[in-house]
């Protein structure tokens, strides 16, 4: 736990770096949006993408510059589905990464044009020449990112989820919302290493399978939060799934079954790195940390 | 005026085919988020933006299936912006092209998604091996969209334009505004034609000044609308812009300047495209059908 929390923090300072300088910022009339952007993104949450994107980056060699900016736009992507996701109209949540959310801090329509303006800005970093000399390389970046996050996948997801309140749902459904809302994300996480690495089929695959159980595992742990955790240990209101009724892996299976299909399941992404052995040790230890941590 | 007319609505007959096969279907729980997409684009509108691309990326011998899905990527932003700019916490729309807006048709929160899926969307149409088989090219389109749609682009241009009420502006703080709201996304079809056709600098600068000229003398006279039409006629709310104190072109200007200024960006539009001879008769034609419109 100690080498995992240590590597993660030293992850989130490098890119807490690259946030900073591809960002906007300025005295425009509109700097109001920049500040925003910077609020949304810079100091805080755990960076568990960006540092998804550097570990997998790193079984394949790949340029550190490269990776930590695939890890940003990754960032920026998660960063503006949370300020969406806090608005009035959706999850209407006040605090986030234990400060006032965007849409608190500033006010919704600014918060929207935040969002907006972070999600263009992951395409466009994905798209310059600095990301990969490959061009090829580049597009596909920007494919697995717009189908990670669109319709089919996190955006879909966040629909599925607002519509889930008036709806009776059972593991599978639940799974599959999950996948799409959060699976997603962290599946091109740690694919995009592979795809900077022009890895062979084989790998890129088994890097998609230790994805999807670690998303899932990470999703079931949040739940768990939710449920036991305080406000001052998680950042954000917590026992909002149940106020809300909503139908959750923790109220399908309860909290005990919760808990250890979270631990089989971080069992089972470790199982799908075999292939890197010693070289994946990190990425093992992640998919431990994510379901025994705190916060 | 007819030979623009016949043009537009052909031009709107294809891209409607193309919108339509590029959207997300099918009854997934999250299938209000797909028809919310398709009524946010379907079956309405002037569709200038991918006019242009179609009319630019002529002069080059595009081929035509690119520039059609360069087309509807355009109309997807567009679109995706109008969404969110007729969000309660934005400009609190009604009406959009003769019907309910997305909000009020659906909710605010499939609103937010269905704008955030659009936009998304684009992203993955232009990085796709379909649109252009040269990877480099699908970068720049990549690259170009995405300095047009952001923070230095349009979503600038609408923080600019919410913050702008309560600030005075001067004509050149106006031009600018409307430069970044709606000029770069109108540059950028015009410009569009010239990446796929692998244009030289000085043509791909000429429509970009063209662009640029008609993209302003559009904006004018669409303040004239918003002052003199009818809703029946406009398809939206009218008069709005004088209601809220905003400083318009017609505020600073007054009508009959404002008149005069949007014919002479319409010559000057034409002015630039010299350099293509008779190729961009109807690039010309819509320079002038732009401020004589009624709707």
């Amino acid at each position: 736990m100690k080498r995992v929390k240590s590597a993660l923090s030293e992850a989130a300072e490098r890119v807490e770096n690259t946030l900073e300088s591809l960002l906007p910022a300025g005295d425009a009339p509109e700097a109001r949006l920049f500040e925003a952007m910077r609020y949304a993104t810079l100091g805080g949450g755990k960076r568990l993408r960006p540092f998804l994107v550097l570990a997998s980056a790193e079984l394949f060699n790949v340029n550190r510059a490269s990776a930590l900016r695939i890890a940003a736009a990754i960032e920026f992507v998660h960063c503006y589905s949370l300020v969406h996701d806090d608005l009035p109209a959706m999850d209407d949540d006040d605090m986030r990464r234990g400060r006032p959310t965007v849409h608190r801090q500033y006010d919704d329509a600014t918060a929207v044009l935040a969002g907006d303006a972070l999600l263009t800005l992951a395409f466009e970093i994905l798209a310059d020449e600095a990301t990969h000399p490959d061009p090829k390389v580049r597009c596909e970046l920007v494919t697995a990112l717009a189908a990670a996050a669109g319709a089919h996948g996190m955006v879909g997801g966040q629909m599925f989820d607002l519509l889930a309140e008036s709806m009776e749902l059972d593991i599978g459904a639940i799974t599959r919302l999950q996948r799409l809302k959060t699976g997603q994300l962290i599946a091109f996480a740690c694919e995009a290493g592979a795809i900077l690495g022009k890895a062979p089929a084989p790998l890129r695959q088994a890097l998609r399978a230790y994805a999807h159980d670690l998303g899932l595992a990470f999703q079931i742990a949040d739940d768990l939060l939710d449920a036991e955790g305080t406000e001052a240990e998680v950042g954000k209101k917590v026992g909002k799934d149940a106020a809300a009724g909503k139908a959750t892996f923790i109220s399908v299976l309860g909290t005990e079954r919760a808990r250890e299909q979270a631990d089989l399941l971080a069992r089972q992404a470790v199982l799908h790195l075999d292939l890197f052995e010693k070289k994946a040790d990190l990425l093992c230890d992640v998919a431990r940390f994510v379901v025994e941590r705190r916060a």
